[in-house]
């Protein structure tokens, strides 16, 4: 049964036998390292029936399947749905872009569970998977795709694979860096998953640069229904974003007002977006791509500060800048990266994630700088930063100074690697 | 990067500096009047920490956030994507339908927790805000979309916004007076968002008709494609609708009891849609329309009764009745409405929202009237209506009669607001 | 105002009158039957407030509700718009397949409330419905889109309203004597759904074979915009899988087990699709047809025994087979059922439901035979298989055993049933 078959997807007949090989070939190592490693966390084994017992749980309800499992599916649609149709806009990369997803993104999640359960769910020589896995897993690829929006349509399926392989390595590292080394708080990830993978794939794709590219730029333009399928994506992006937040957040109060926060910055970043769309423009119309993109920026950009006490009305401010920031970026920077410093950025990850991302690390160190028992009390400020054990000591503004450090590390890191892989 | 432009964003060069302008300047006044007064509820707050141990909470799942987060997102989606792609069965304005949507439901849900906040959340100078409210913000602005629904395609951007102003202002009075004054339930507003919103369109389209709109119908027609995004919409209300109708009912067998009583509605409304579209056509094919938009009417009928014991065959009951009423409204009332009334309904709304909303609100009146202790319990039958405090003595035909009158206070509140506005 | 039909919708004059009356008088039986037998669970019920002090529950987020109602809406979602729109890949049937599906689905789910009901919740004359049986329900239906994949484009509506009421009993009784009578595990359907859907419609297909569709072979084609309409299909059966596996499990563990299993095999699924379909495919091209459909085999396979200690590595192993198989049976079976068989599997469900369910009913077998009170704990042991009461003494092996017959009997009773509706 023939059927057609799409730009994007057409490849040469080299790979007909490298694709398949190093697709089962990994499948077969992801198996046998999953054998050896990788169990049931202790939620999710048929032994909670007496763990529950010893804990003194009362309820199944106390599980952190409840907690979370809510969030996880929002979020495996924003990285399956989301990034997969936001990249439908272009033209001749459709299909591909929503199947390239596809491919790496259920490549990377088995490696994401490898890679971060050996940093941090390592016990007795057994990863110990739970949802709260699944959830970082699924971040883990979200870095991915981000990369994967600066080189889309550059890059072959085994290309793909061999640069998520790296990336997820690398973000497992730097994650390890920030969380543990650093101590520092990212639950939305504005500084792990948003300025890192940005970074990561505009180094990649500066690396790649081909000149002739620019003469296909038709290849770029979109078509009246391309803009209706990457509306999902953003739609779903944007809807899901204050569950990105609050995922992986404490449970309580904090997944309740990273939700709440995210909310606000996203609401205010979509009028902000809108006006400089039509401000910049030409006649005054709205520009798809801005609209499809840009405002997005205030979910990426709560994405450290929205578990602590941003308030609603910070929330709106950074939103308010975001969508400004973003869209400017759109109009002006775009082309300047591309024509002076050689960076095709194919989706605009720059002015999406990488600008917003730092926007988000800094928000975040000032709003950790500035907290104080009086507003989150005396409990809730322990809570907050986990200033317990080793760091029962650390202040505020120490918090602060590490919560830059973190962005640093997360730029550098993702400038070698990039530079590596590339 | 010039990128095609579509019809229905296509604004005059006017807009330019117009549109930025409102939005920059409402943003702005949103920060400021958030700054002043929302902050975060205390299941929101980080002092909920130790709240938790006064109000001798045991477990973080009692958090407000883990009844209603999940429906509150299928909520969100409603909103942006339900509502959005809905009305993009209309050819020319596809693009304008789902991105208008988004700019006037992100600028109303902000306004939205003001103007709610201060009459329903206003606690010692200030506006306290959890997942509730931002449930509440998002029915709302649902009204507006509603709204929306029938001048779609006759106003400019700067004319939603404006729009979308005073009718969530007009909302959240008429609100206060139903849900406060009348003490009449209402949990998933037939009264206050749908006739409300439906009326409050129609008489804005009313106003604003032009007759020389009648000749551009064929700008009205749909297209292949069109359908399927369409039936997106109308797919992600009907299986949200459940969640909708249950979203802000009392914790447990409320919200249980809601959701089962709207899915029940539901799948009956989709059975005499089939069977009057096919009736009423010549040929017996179905209509689009009326697949896309009558099959919803069942969950807008339940809205006020879902949550009390209106039992699954009543639900059955409504949601047959409603198919009906809903798909003649299409193939009769519409066409006159358009001749002899002048109103311009170009998604129906009247047959989707306003009539199935008093509907709605009869039966509300109806199954709140029949209420006795036996079928409630005694509890059980305080806690339904909240009879408690000055309303210990209301009976429950007293309730009825003030459900009544809410109907006509929804009604008479929407013409009013309407005619002012348009 | 007329609108254009499509395809696929188009009917004879004829039907101007049958499907208006079978609709109007089904649903009247509806009313009728759930007027006489149903009522609402307690949990549901408004006594609940008493139910609760009775019970000794402290808190409202024991309801059921609370646990199972985010996997019923992404269960809602997977039958509504997941099996939808995957068979919106054909050209001509777009329109029809998510119409038709819409009916057929709002039909079935009355009639499986009140079929379910009857065997698995009827208290003394009347059967109590809650969540669970609304996700039970939507499972019903599930099995009847399945089959409807197989005879996609063959049939009226009429003659899919019939089947879908015959479907549906068969489905009930099989149900009954697979987890009542052979007290069989299978909470995600694999036997009960998957593989008596699939057998049920093929053996339908084939009794309806009609040789001269061979030469509209066209038809099948499929367009651009079709594939990604099938990808938003595709993905969001793909993404709530997980949730499809677990939503009827036993609270707490078993449902987070489920999740964490049925996500580990669908992700070793998408990698051995894309390397078989690269393989066997001239060129190396990606054929959209395996993407869209056998990523999805890994999560049919693990619907038996995703809720038993499986592992995640054993799901990868079996995601991994799976993967294979459906490519291989796309590539190799399908061409070959159609020209000797004469079975005309439009959709290839035999790929899809029918080996992946046999697959899965046989690991489920195997799991559950290889259960040690070592591997799940003493108390656990008897909770994941309920060898309680009756069932007391029953040992791993013979559960196997149990589980192997369950397999038998659904298939037998599918080929039995689909002659006689056939």
């Amino acid at each position: 049964m023939e059927r057609p078959r799409h730009q994007g997807m057409a490849k040469n007949t080299y790979m007909r036998w490298r694709l398949p090989l190093v697709c089962l070939l990994w499948e077969v190592a992801m198996i046998v390292l999953f054998g050896v490693f990788v169990r049931f966390s202790p939620e999710a084994d048929a032994h909670w029936e007496e763990e529950k017992q010893e804990m003194n749980l009362t309820s199944d309800i106390e599980n952190d399947f409840y907690f979370r499992y809510p969030s996880f599916q929002d979020v495996h649609v924003m990285i399956f749905v989301g990034f997969g149709f936001l990249m439908t806009f272009l033209k001749r990369y459709g299909f591909g872009a929503v199947g390239f997803n596809f491919l790496l993104a259920a490549f990377g999640i088995q490696w994401a569970l490898l890679m971060q359960g050996w940093f941090h769910s390592f016990k007795n020589g057994k990863i110990l998977i739970g949802v709260e896995n699944l959830i970082n897993a699924d971040f883990c690829v979200g870095s991915v795709c981000i990369a994967f929006g600066a080189i889309l349509g550059k890059t072959s399926p085994i290309q793909l694979l061999i640069m998520t392989l790296f990336q997820v390595t690398l973000f497992a590292v730097n994650e390890y860096i920030l969380l543990n080394l650093l101590h520092v708080k990212d639950a939305g990830g504005s500084m792990t998953i948003h300025t890192f993978g940005a970074y990561f794939g505009l180094t990649v794709t500066r690396i790649l640069y081909r000149p002739n590219l620019e003469q296909s730029k038709d290849k770029q333009g979109s078509v009246y229904h391309s803009d209706l399928f990457a509306m999902i994506g953003t739609l779903y992006l944007w809807m899901y974003w204050p569950s990105f937040n609050s995922a992986i957040s404490e449970h309580g109060d904090a997944q309740h007002r990273a939700a709440i926060n995210t909310y606000c910055s996203l609401a205010a970043c979509v009028l902000t977006t809108m006006a400089f769309s039509s401000m910049l423009q030409k006649k005054g119309k709205l520009d798809m791509v801005h609209i499809q993109n840009a405002t997005l920026a205030g979910g990426v950009a709560v994405g450290t500060s929205a578990e602590m006490m941003l308030t609603p009305y910070g929330s709106l401010i950074v939103g308010f800048i975001c969508g400004i920031v973003s869209t400017v970026g759109y109009v002006y920077l775009t082309p300047f990266l591309e024509s002076r410093l050689h960076i095709q950025d194919t989706c605009g990850i720059h002015n999406l994630h990488a600008m917003p991302g730092l926007i988000g690390g800094i928000v975040g160190a000032i709003t950790a700088a500035a907290a104080t028992e009086d507003v989150y009390g005396k409990e809730g400020f322990i809570k907050a930063f986990d200033f317990t054990g080793t760091y029962q000591t650390r202040t505020p503004s120490v918090q602060g100074g590490f919560q830059a450090a973190g962005i640093v590390v997360s730029v550098l890191m993702a400038f070698a690697g990039g530079a590596i892989v590339g």
